[in-house]
């Protein structure tokens, strides 16, 4: 990869739709298509967690089964234990992926334990996956906050991505869960935790909350990162503040590196039809400027 | 002016409003006294234009009378010819504006002239300020971008800039009128513009219409500039693509610089509360990520 080339890690059909409302099978699938078209190389596909706790996803084996599939595309399930992943295997995943919290608080109320025992959790999903050869991705929640402690010490967050590379994660995801972070913090935590994780193994995941996700990134870009979660059409919502906005929008994120000279290898009219077409499914308008600009455009003339 | 001070002027009441519906004159003299309260210390009050062309402002005169006017805070108008002028300055405006754009088919388009000519046409304001001791502020527009021609040239920025400057305008605001700049763009508009206006007599007024406006503001802090032009609540569309968001938010922009360690001397609650009980009147929501993610928190405890 050129240090001009961005992977896109497109987390709309799974981070985003979990947090939206119940939709048809069809329509996730259609969404996966759509962003397949659109030029997207990575795409969180679904999650195979028990659907008593995310109903959103109890169908994720029927979209893995049902969409069209790209040489060269990623389509990668959230795993968070051994029962999810071999459905993930069932279905053909490409890559899972496990998740632990910069935040002891978060990880209690969220997970109900500890941080090291959440990763000590994931191992016999790590174990799973190295012999069957596929590849895990680590997700760290709350990097730039958290909603029970506030400020999380990037320290921290780099002890946390440290553990998740150390045993096996090829790539650890930054996440700003609750959308909280502003430029200059994102760049200390960033900084503090590449030196224990190679910059080319992480990867940012900012939430737009406060509006300061494509800030936050342009900031960090600088510092060498390359790879960016967003969700097409800002899907999503922010579980601690209903209302709010969740994932950053896939489509400002491309416009903002396209503007800036980087390469995604997305179509962004194509990628802004996929946002439209999931938004007319759940009844909402994207949650995306550049989406919501081009439709008032395109109305006016 | 400490390096790490901020000067914000807030725009909501004029630039704002006047892109939005039509709202009784109470409303404005409100949201005036709201922001004094919330510690902004220059507030773009009104504009004193024929209400022909915009009829949100053709009471402008009514609201100077009506507001309470804090000690230290500049109640500014935009005067587009010397009647305006004159009004503003019977009204007791501290300071005018007068504009200009960046792009000759803007120039056009906008007020049937060429750049060179539009400049002209202010000197008489120019001359009354100077003799009346008033200061004037001067606007670029289009300065990332034209709706008609597209890109804008940075140099023919700095031309425009340095004209301003040169007829006595004590600072200059750079506009990206329609939203569409990127953070390197921005950061190579300001640098060549700096090359002929000094960089403590420029401003950024961004807008928000491709969500780029807080990636805009943050990659330009660092070389230098120190003023910033936002609306509370986003107020103000986009007159090219009706339904886009126009100004950038005042609150977001005050929450990313504390964030970074900036001093705005605003109170970021009552700058919210401000904004809530303007949409109230325009019956809309903000359109600020940081208002929406705190009224959200509040209706969720």
């Amino acid at each position: 990869m050129s240090d001009r080339q961005i992977k896109l890690v497109e987390v709309g059909p799974r981070d985003g739709l979990q947090n939206e409302q119940a939709i048809p099978v069809s329509a996730k699938i259609q969404l996966v298509n759509d962003l397949t078209a659109a030029g997207v190389s990575y795409i969180e596909t679904g999650s195979f967690v028990s659907p008593k706790w995310v109903p959103q996803m109890a169908d994720s084996g029927d979209v893995f089964a049902a969409i069209e599939r790209k040489k060269g595309v990623t389509y990668a399930a959230l795993t968070p234990n051994l029962k999810g992943f071999e459905a993930a295997r069932a279905a053909a995943a490409d890559e899972v992926a496990i998740f632990g919290a910069a935040s002891e608080s978060f990880s209690q109320k969220n997970i109900n334990c500890s941080i090291a025992e959440s990763l000590a959790r994931f191992e016999p999903v790590l174990e799973a996956a190295k012999a069957a050869n596929l590849k895990v991705r680590g997700y760290v929640s709350c990097v730039l906050g958290c909603p029970y402690e506030g400020d999380i010490a990037p320290e921290q967050v780099a002890w946390v991505a440290e553990k998740l590379f150390a045993v096996g994660c090829y790539e650890v995801s930054l996440g700003d869960t609750i959308g909280v972070g502003t430029p200059l913090k994102a760049q200390r935590m960033l900084a503090t935790v590449a030196e224990k994780v190679p910059m080319q193994h992480l990867a940012l995941h900012f939430h737009n909350t406060y509006g300061q996700a494509l800030a936050n990134i342009a900031s960090c870009l600088p510092l060498g990162v390359r790879t960016l979660d967003s969700a097409v059409a800002g899907l999503g919502g922010c579980p601690y503040a209903k209302g709010a906005s969740g994932n950053v929008a896939s489509e400002d994120v491309v416009y903002m590196l396209e503007g800036m000279g980087y390469e995604t290898g997305i179509h962004l009219p194509h990628l802004i039809s996929a946002g439209q077409r999931i938004c007319a499914s759940l009844g909402q308008q994207p949650r995306s400027q550049v989406a919501l600009a081009e439709i008032a455009k395109q109305s006016n003339h």
